[in-house]
């Protein structure tokens, strides 16, 4: 079980999160890409932090949109989205070579990934850019998604397309009957007790989760996502981390 | 002697140029990469234009600067030059993938252009950023300057990095001496008349240039950089097109 | 009956419209504020080019969204409306000011106008915003709306602002039975035939419009919406200019 | 003596500094006006915090530049100088109607600032787009600028324009013996001790500074500028406004 975590998501002189404190205890970087954060510089700077720390690189394309912070769904055709996936997965690739390195993966961000899980014909359009970067690489391009109980139609587009999936998980949201996170606006959507969220970090490591009502639930996650915003959220990564490598 | 022109440099609703009649004309399209002009989709437009009429792609990286269109030259450090480069150049190249092509070559824009003909770390950082992206291609980048009487300086820094040059002369542009253009603060710097461009066009195919002061100059270009902003100028490139064919 | 036409749409060195050839012709200018559109630059040039053909001058503001050119409706509080309106209007007001004019009205741009006609909310935040900006001027902003056959519920909301409203109507545009224009997912929803454009212009200038159904319908509009993006439609204007005038 | 700070320069998601916790130190509020930084939405919760601490509020406005913070010195026209600073100014204008108050004077902001205190040129302009919106004003607008020995050349060109002017002066940077900044390039030219910093903070209220050779020069100020980037400098602010209320 790999955790994962947004980062790079600065822009210009304003900090967002604590990379450098963060790197050392993640698998896998989500970077912004200049759209709905960050901009060549601090993508530089976070590449160069993962790989000082041999941590796998994604691309974390958004929409353009900092004032929203790529959180804002912006109608896009689909073959907008092509474009915008392909655009900024490749500049961060090409500043993963200043550094040695390449992206690995893919996982939109904010408003782009929650469309993608909505919408087939997202979906459809990020998996069609992905194929055609994949037709180059030595190594394929992975698309991350959000694990669900039934994840079939998700994986039906992405074999048409012949992308690999990584599934990822939430130690710190609850999950419904149908294996869908609790919307942020209902109550006890978010896990605020650490505890609560070590536990549920290990239950998925182990393929299954407890669900909001109570039931137990399999579900099956390649990685966990976890957050750098603040030193209690790091300090909730240590003790994730921990607690899946028992 | 190829032909080449700036294209893709209209932005969301916002036309500029004739990218439509200007591209069965020319050899070599530099694509502008979302910084100075162009987004996504109009990349996307225009490689699949060039493709339609089998033109060889570059990459016309500019500074961060839609309100000055790149004309505004803006510090930057050498490090931040070679980050804008990559990104933009990568970013295009993840474009062209959709369309079954790549890039083929960097061509700066505006200042970014002027400063790495004035200034030797700024070249140097495109020269690096370029030779990183070389090391996974199967056939390099190469990069594109202005040609002068001396080139030794810029061929000794490119092979320092390993990067083919390629260079453009200007048919329209008033030459001095030393084989630099006479800047366009300076009476005659442009040539109007399509005779004398026509003129021009074939010297320069046959490797020299009549200055500014009427002596004929020895000058290798392997290009020619034509304009498509209006009806007028796109005749001119047809004019060119003939005479260097013959 | 007032001709009222979007102006100031150009970006840097981007072009937009015909603003020189439009303004001999029309009452009221509709400048771009910088957010779907223009710049300080362009703003202070279509004001000087008002202020020289005598025609009062609107705020265009628009969502901050260039690459859509305002035209996508993006999600907004009620407080973010208030404040984009009420900074676009204020940045316009202070460019009128270098030109010792002033803005005489606000009339929302793509999206927004779309979002102000369809959600009350939206309507009453940019009510608010321009309430607060008449309690410090000598003579009030009003709000351009669209005229439909029932205003009832528009006057009601301006009233309790004490903003004054703006009808306008449109003389190429389709209406329905209940005053509304045809979308333009509908056919028959633009009229492209010059006398027909000319005929509903002369209509309107009378209190009523033939609806696309073939009804008549008493229609009060204080002004007629034109466009100038091309040679034809700027003919059009003066067509319009001279029918209404009968 | 009057405390001044640059204020409201997060952006969208992005925080800067802690206005809130610095809001009831200060007696000017410089507050970002959407271009180098902040946005209409961070303006009017800026705006909110000064009127609900009585405190004057300034527009700091800068180079269109966020990428760069303002920091960088872009090449603009003097006319252009003009537009960007009525914009910026009338946008925060707008915002202030908003809450009730309106903006007092006008303090550039960063590479701007710089370039009005060293280029006569961007002075005037700045000038001359504060005596256009002053005519409609009830009370004029003043203009901060850099406290020097002598301050006859930015006088007279105030005088012209009959704009009033704040002086700002410095308590953490040292003078040299013309009353200018000591380069930042410069060993010493920040203070770093708080007893250093408050001692020249009495000084400047007292109208001399000890310079950094140590000679004691008279300086008139207006006000001094401090920061609030971080806990400690805020420190710094409650002992400076004690220090100078002895």
């Amino acid at each position: 079980m790999k955790l994962n975590c947004d980062m790079g998501e600065s822009y210009g002189s304003w900090q967002m999160g604590d990379d450098k404190a963060v790197m050392p205890w993640v698998d896998m970087a989500n970077i912004a890409c200049g759209f709905h954060a960050s901009d060549p510089d601090i993508m530089s700077d976070t590449v160069a932090c993962a790989v000082e720390h041999q941590v796998t690189v994604g691309a974390h394309p958004g929409y353009d949109d900092k004032p929203g912070f790529g959180r804002r769904s912006i109608p896009h055709s689909p073959a907008a989205i092509s474009h915008l996936v392909a655009y900024q997965t490749g500049a961060l690739d090409a500043v993963c070579q200043l550094h040695g390195t390449s992206v690995s993966y893919v996982k939109p961000h904010g408003a782009l990934y929650h469309d993608m899980m909505a919408k087939p014909d997202v979906l459809n359009a990020i998996l069609a850019a992905i194929a055609a970067m994949n037709r180059l690489r030595p190594s394929p391009l992975s698309l991350m998604v959000l694990a669900k109980a039934d994840n079939s139609e998700t994986e039906t587009a992405a074999q048409a397309f012949g992308v690999p999936l990584l599934f990822e998980a939430f130690a710190d949201r609850a999950y419904d009957e149908a294996g869908n996170l609790v919307s942020r606006s209902q109550p006890g959507a978010v896990h605020h007790d650490a505890a609560r969220i070590k536990q549920q970090a290990m239950e998925l490591a182990s393929g299954t989760v407890t669900t909001h009502s109570g039931s137990v639930l399999a579900l099956h996650a390649d990685t966990l996502c976890v957050h750098g915003d603040n030193p209690e959220s790091i300090a909730t990564i240590a003790d994730i981390r921990k607690a899946i490598a028992l």
